[in-house]
């Protein structure tokens, strides 16, 4: 059985090529949606393990619903799915960041990204495009 | 007293003016950081109230640390600050956008994003820049 230190587990986790998500524990990590092409960032949900393999296997964006407790796939419903054109790992691989081709509206209420307001001392305001 | 219902708050919420941001059960949401010119995600991590406070009151990004447990000033230690341009909120207060100008690299390894490997089969390879 090969063993490794925390400090040679960071080591690998950081610098090394293989992929190995690390989740809390819920068992999730924080998944970044950009927009292939404009760079926009379009939501930012969670995935599972499970998320991650139909996310791979599929090549459509899957999430894990918290308040729902299980799969989801983005536009199952509504057909606005986003079509996965890579994914990029961070630092410590406990995030994601998802670049895709959103097929609609990513957001639920219609708007194209989830981001459509800004701080502005106290309150909202709509992001000026 | 005002009473508002579920469906009333979550209308609220995604429709309104008002930051009332959404903390998940360990008093945290997602901070995706964001270069403010270039548009490359720089890194992603937690707000708790105090980080969001602290963040607002100084123009600089902090984070909640989940593994140490309490507020961290992204760059205190390395001087490598994130200035904030403007904060983006979505769609049900969960989840900010922090648009920032970095005074240096991001990521603690040097690299400028922590996103700095790409999920190519079951291996991880360097971003092409």
């Amino acid at each position: 059985m090969l063993r490794v230190t925390a400090s040679e587990n960071r080591e690998l986790r950081e610098q090394g090529a293989v992929f190995m998500p690390k989740f809390d524990s819920a068992g999730l990590l924080s998944a970044v949606v950009q927009h292939a092409e404009t760079g926009a960032i379009l939501m930012v949900a969670f995935m599972d393990a499970e998320a991650i393999a139909a996310t791979r296997e599929t090549g459509f964006a899957h999430f894990h619903s918290r308040s729902r407790g299980k799969l989801w796939k983005k536009g199952e419903t509504s057909g606005d799915v986003l079509q996965v054109v890579e994914i990029l790992v961070d630092c410590d691989q406990d995030a994601l960041l998802v670049r895709a081709l959103p097929a609609g509206p990513t957001c639920h209420t219609g708007a194209a990204s989830c981001f459509y307001r800004v701080l502005e001392g106290d309150a909202l305001a709509p992001v000026k495009t």
